[in-house]
Formats: structure tokens, C-alpha cells, sequence
């Protein structure tokens, strides 16, 4: 039954209400309790670095290659060894890192703050300022648009389109209108688009002639290594460095951590940039710390060894992920294809797939599935305050449940997708025929 | 010689002073590189908790005690295990505690910026307010004073007496004027003059009236269980409930970390609080973080086992410190007893002894150990922007050097404070026979 859902008359679209209501109701009976909500690992991915808890024991020398010993205080931006790595995966100088705690959320939350109660590099703390406004890329990821909404900045949405934000908007905002500090950024694989930015929205983003000096790029690569296949990968340009050959050095700052390498929560987060920037940060860093986790930095170095047993190490979780991505595309497909009633990524990399159903229906999709036991993302999460405005967004997250659960899932919030986009368009010929 | 040096006469001076100028330039001539700048524990302490590293390996079991896997994402406030070991040493309830990372300075930050940012409880968040000021007793920690110095807010020295702060003017500072938002607090073997705040100190703590509703007690409770001795315990009242009694349970922020317990810079920090302080601190928290190193608060709950755990191990830190606390403290005495040129103390745990000098000479002290490759702390270090009006104070870090090392670096410091003195007592006769 691959006819498009709009091209059904009434008397099709009643019997298939029909059917899709048993339907419905069987599924509920199943009595499910699964969850699609949030990025997190499922536990075959996570006894992928259970080899890090052996790595150091009570006969393990401590000293990190400089002669720290990585048990006492000290060492504020991270050990030399661990900066290596992070480097590596970063793609930028060891000297232009610093490392931080376990969560890159937490570090993204310190440099707002720090804007808001210090400034950015001399210019004047945001809390002094009548307004500040952040460019939030939608669909994009609610802990990002959460922490600035916290802090009283306005988020301004900036629609995105297969190569990134839509560039024309982004320079004519920054360039126009100096409250304008900031804009969330996962520029690969991104939260939840999956989609990676162009070329040529790298360069762009780059060359921003911002109204305000101190706008920066806030760059989530959160995904930067999460590939789904060996080769068939998203590139992305390397920030920093196009900034630096831009002549904007100090543009973006950029964010990345171990939390979907080894274990979330309990890994390593980072921050890359100019070398300016960083001695902004430092100045306020070592009044909050003292220094971060050496002994788990250490654990991170001598479980991976160097960026090439990372590399390996995330073939291992692409062959756990990558046949969850699979499977949900190929039920979306097989039981949405040609309907006409919703559109879905198949991104190459990430954490998330991104739907897209009829205006309207997201919250209602979410909500049918959860009344039967699948909970899905927030419909509206995707956006700032939690309001979408065609309530068609649905962020849908295939690597925590078991693969068969997960096809479950999957056809669950397929079924439920059908049932709502026809009570819509029964809905719709009833007000044309009142009309 | 143990004629005050007060009474000696200009000539018994001279003689002295080229005593100890000859014995300077022979200590001066080992090249010694001794550090007592800091309170960090030594190597043979930190060997104390290797076994932490052994606690957790590949084939253990990673979930706590309620399910959770602490591989992965989640639980904001902390394990139920963790909370409940943490909550023993804080002599407070488990629901009344949030768990950190693993700085108890950070979390402090934390602190000062959120009520920076947004404000105690609904009041007016401190960046909006003219003038903020915090109280400091002195001499204190440097790290606490340069976290309030950073955020612009006046600190306000008070000075510290064997009982504790000053109480008199602690209650008329803090009832009067609604600018002073906070005091800075190390009450147990507090840093540097390792002395406890009395129980009538506690209880007058818990009865202040502020007029700033948002005035809180920051109980830097860092030496909690840091004792020095078997039995002979400083005590202190527990003021979350002290509060409570007094009917001001919103009055204060406790603060604590294993950092001297396991190892420094990979342990947990953690605040607690009456529930309503919770509340409003989480409310932030969700934003900042999805949570906190759950596999570390494990690892801690393996190693310890429990509060007597915990107690034992403490013992063993105590073993290794106690014959250096007194192995200075004898020095001071062999040497500096009865010469009327500076008093120091000897406390029954913490980090630190605290050592004043004839007024003008600290800097001077503290220069001349440097020339002799003694690292002390910086001599004003103990005082708001590292001003000490008596230029007076030193605080002696005796943990971190070997115990030979330590009984030459406090002979040195000693001579020091001799030749210091002499030259103060020669310049003066030189200035009253020139007036």
C-alpha cells in the first residue's frame, strides 16, 4: 500500500483508521517498556571499554610522562600524554587544548557562564548587557538552547539544510546586529539532523564578520570520530585552523569528549582553541580548580594507546550501532515509504535520526507511543524553548535498546506516525467540507 | 640561648647576626629544593590508596545498589552507596547531600557564580546588586578569597581567635549591613592555624540574622575527619542541624571532599545543604550537567567499604603525618622557644601549622628560605589579596616532604626567622637612635 495517505479518499482513510486502531491496540497489549529518548550507549557498547577499569592496578606507575604523578593536586590544562590523544581526535595542536572533567556539557555551560559574569577576552560581561542573543541551528540539541535560555540569552532559530545552518541568514544576523554573541554548532553528524556541514559552510562560518567582537563560533563536535562505516565517512574541516588561514583565530571555540567513546560520565572532556582564548579562559580556570581528573586521563592514554586504538576502538561501537541505524531506516522505509506523510535522515555517523512527519502531528506521534510503552525525545525538544513551530520534528534515538526491542520500537512509532497523519487528514477534509 | 631577643643588647645582636649569616650561607651552599608551599599529601599517603585501583576491574559488576549501570549517563545528585558514604563523613543526612566532581573549590566557584548569576533562592542575583561583600577570616585560605576577589566582591577580613572567628564582629557585620552576602569558613582544623571552632562559636553561627536574606555560611569543611591523633579529636557541633535547631536551616552550604582522603584531584567533592538550598542549586545543576563520575563514586564505595573504613584509612594518613607535624614543631621549639620572635601552632590535624613572625618580617622570611631553595607559601597568602596588614603570618605546609627533608627545611626556616628578626630589632635601635 504504497499510495500516497493524501491521495486517499475519506472511505480509504476511515477503513484504514480502522485497521491501524486494532493495530494500535494489539501493540499496547504488548505491554512495552522501551526507550528512544536520549544518545545513550546500550550496554554491549559500554563492555567495549571494560578493558579501561584493568589498565591501571595497585603495581601501576602513575607518572606521566613529564614525571607527575597523576595521584597528587596540580596541572591545571591536563597531562601531556592525555593532551596527545585529545589532540588526535581533535584534530588540533596539543597546545591549544584544555582538558576538563567528564562532561562537555559542563564545560559549554562554564564558558557561558564565564561570558556572562567576565566577558570574552576584555570586552564586557553579558550580564551588564541589555540583551544577548545566541543562534541556535533547528533542529538542534535542547541542552545546548537549555543553557543559554538559562541564562536569560534569547535564542534566535536558524532553519538547517543539508550542508549546515543556512549560511545567508547566519552572516547577515552576525554581521548586522552585535547582541548576537554566539551560535550553537554540532557540526558533524549532527544532533539530530545526522547531516554534516559543507565545505563551503565551514569556510563561511570562518570568514563571519561578526557586529559583535566578541561572538564565537560555540562548535559541539561531539560527534567528531562516531562513525556508522570504515570508510564511507562525513569530512569535516577543521575549524581552527580555517579560522586561523581566515584571519579569525580567535572565532570558535570548539568542544569534544570520551563521553560516547568509553564510558559517559566517566570520561574525559576538552576544549580546543586560540591560543588567546585559552589564556582568557586560564585566567579564570585556576580560580575554580586546581586541576581535573589526571589519574582518569591517565586511563583514557594507556586503555587507547593513541589515536589509532581509538579509531579501532569506535569500529567496534559503528558495528554495534550501525546495524540499529539500519534497521530503524529500513522500517521507517518499508512501512513510511511513499506514504507521503514523513520524511527521516539516514546519517552516517552520530547518535540520532531526525524525522520530520505532517505539521502538526510530532506531538501526537510521541504521545500514541507513549501510551504504548515507547518513549521517544520531547516532540518539540529540538527546539529553543521547547516549541516547534510545524510540530514536526521528532528526534528518534536507536542505540540504547537491544536490536530487537528496537525494531519493535521502530514499528511502533511507525504505526503510531500512520494513525496520527490520517486522524490529520480526516481532521482537515472534515473543516474542507465544513468550509 | 634562650634570652628573648628583645632584651639582647646592639653588640649581643651584631655578634648573632653574624652567627647566623655564616650559618645561612652554609645552609645555603646544600642547594636544597624543598617544597612546604602547599597541603599536599606525600607519596608514601597517596601509596595508602592504591588499592582503589583494584577495586574495580574488568569483571566487575558496575551497577549500584538501585540498578543503575554507572557506565553510563545519569543520577544528577549522586549513587545511593556514595551518598550514604559521603553523608557519614559529613555527619549529615544522604538526602541532604549532592555529589560532585572532584573539587571541592569548584564547586565552591560553582556556588558564588550561580548566586553571581542568578541569585540565592529568588533574590536578586549579586550581579545585579552594587556592591557584594563577603567576610574572611583571617588569616584563611587564599584559594577561597581569590574566588570572591574574582567576582569582584569586597572581602572583608575578620580575624580569627582560638575559638574560632571573631563572633562579636561576625554578628554586627552580618546583621547590619545587607551587602555581606556570605563568610568564608574552614572550622575544623581550619587552614592555616589548624585550630576548631569552639561549640559556642557553632551555635552563634547558627543563630546570626543577617539582613541579606541571601547571606550563607560557606563551611568549608575540608579537614572533617583529617585528624592527627587516635583519640584526641577536635569536635565540632554539626551546623546543618545546628542550623535547624536555631530555626535557620537555609543559613548554610557545607562543602567537603575525599581529595586528602583518597587521591587529590581524582576523589569527590560534594555540598550539603537543607533541601530547600538543594532544590534551587539543582535547578541549576540539570542545566549544567547530566551528571557526575558515578564509576569514581563506586570505586570509592568499594575501597572504603564504610564510614569505619574510611576511619581506619585515615589512621594510616595520621601515621605518616603526625611524626612530621611534630617533627616541626619540635624545631620551632628547640630553636625559636623562648626568643620572643614569632609563636606558631600546633594543631590536632588538617594541613597546616601557622606561624607569625615579629610584625614586618613574613615577606622578608619567606624571601630568605626561597634564596635557600625552601619553597614556602607566600607570605600575605593568608589575607585577602594577599595583603597581610602585619605582614606577620606564614603558613608551614609540613605534608608532602620527606621527613628528613622537612626537619632541614624547618631548620632553615627557623634560622631564617632568626635572621630576619635580627635585622628588625637592629634596625629599629638604628631608628630610635636616630630619632
Amino acid at each position: 500500500m504504497k499510495k500516497p495517505y493524501a491521495e486517499l479518499t475519506r472511505e480509504e482513510l476511515l477503513g484504514l483508521q480502522k485497521h491501524l486502531k486494532t493495530e494500535y491496540r494489539r501493540m499496547q497489549a504488548m505491554d512495552l517498556k522501551l526507550d528512544m529518548s536520549r544518545g545513550k550507549p546500550c550496554t554491549e557498547q559500554l563492555d567495549l571499554s571494560m578493558g579501561m577499569l584493568d589498565v591501571l592496578n595497585s603495581e601501576t606507575e602513575l607518572r606521566s610522562e613529564d614525571g607527575t604523578d597523576c595521584r597528587n593536586y596540580g596541572v591545571l590544562t591536563g597531562i601531556p600524554e592525555a593532551l596527545d590523544l585529545m589532540a588526535d581526535m581533535m584534530e588540533v595542536q596539543p597546545d591549544h587544548i584544555i582538558l576538563y572533567g567528564n562532561s562537555s556539557l559542563n564545560v559549554m555551560y562554564d564558558t557561558i557562564s564565564r561570558s556572562y559574569t567576565h566577558g570574552v577576552m576584555g570586552n564586557t560581561p553579558w550580564c551588564k548587557l541589555d540583551k544577548v542573543k545566541f543562534l541556535c541551528v533547528v533542529p538542534g540539541y535542547d541542552r545546548h538552547f537549555a543553557i543559554t535560555e538559562y541564562f536569560g540569552i534569547e535564542n534566535v532559530p536558524v532553519p538547517m539544510l543539508p550542508t549546515g545552518p543556512d549560511m545567508d541568514i547566519v552572516e547577515k544576523l552576525v554581521s548586522e546586529d552585535p547582541a548576537i554573541k554566539g551560535i550553537w554548532c554540532v557540526p558533524k553528524y549532527s544532533n539530530p539532523t545526522g547531516n554534516s556541514y559543507s565545505d563551503e559552510t565551514v569556510r563561511r562560518f570562518a570568514r563571519l564578520k561578526p557586529a559583535a567582537p566578541d561572538f564565537r563560533i560555540y562548535w559541539d563536535n561531539a560527534y567528531t570520530i562516531h562513525h556508522l562505516y570504515d570508510i564511507d565517512h562525513d569530512h569535516l574541516i577543521e575549524i581552527l585552523l580555517e579560522c586561523k588561514r581566515a584571519g579569525n583565530p580567535d572565532l570558535v571555540y570548539k568542544f569534544a569528549s570520551t563521553s560516547k567513546i568509553s564510558f559517559p560520565g566517566s570520561g574525559i572532556a576538552a576544549l580546543a582553541a586560540s591560543l588567546n582564548n585559552l589564556e582568557d579562559i586560564k585566567r579564570q580556570l585556576k580560580i575554580q580548580t586546581i586541576g581535573h581528573d589526571k589519574v582518569n586521563q591517565l586511563r583514557h592514554v594507556r586503555f587507547f594507546g593513541d589515536i589509532h586504538g581509538m579509531t579501532e576502538h569506535m569500529k567496534k561501537q559503528a558495528d554495534i550501532l550501525r546495524p540499529k541505524f539500519e534497521a530503524v531506516e529500513g522500517i521507517l522505509e518499508e512501512e513510511l515509504g511513499g506514504l507521503g506523510i514523513g520524511t527521516w535522515t539516514c546519517p552516517k555517523g552520530g547518535y540520532f535520526i531526525s524525522f520530520d512527519s505532517l505539521d502538526g502531528c510530532a506531538k501526537k506521534i510521541v504521545s500514541r507511543c507513549a501510551k504504548a510503552g515507547v518513549v521517544m525525545t520531547s516532540a518539540g525538544a529540538t527546539w529553543p524553548g521547547g516549541k516547534d513551530p510545524h510540530d514536526s520534528n521528532i528526534r528518534i534515538a536507536p542505540s540504547f535498546p537491544p536490536l530487537a526491542d528496537l525494531k519493535t520500537a521502530a514499528k511502533l512509532f511507525a504505526l503510531c506516525v500512520k494513525y496520527v497523519s490520517v486522524e490529520k487528514l480526516l481532521a482537515g477534509m472534515e473543516e474542507g467540507a465544513e468550509a
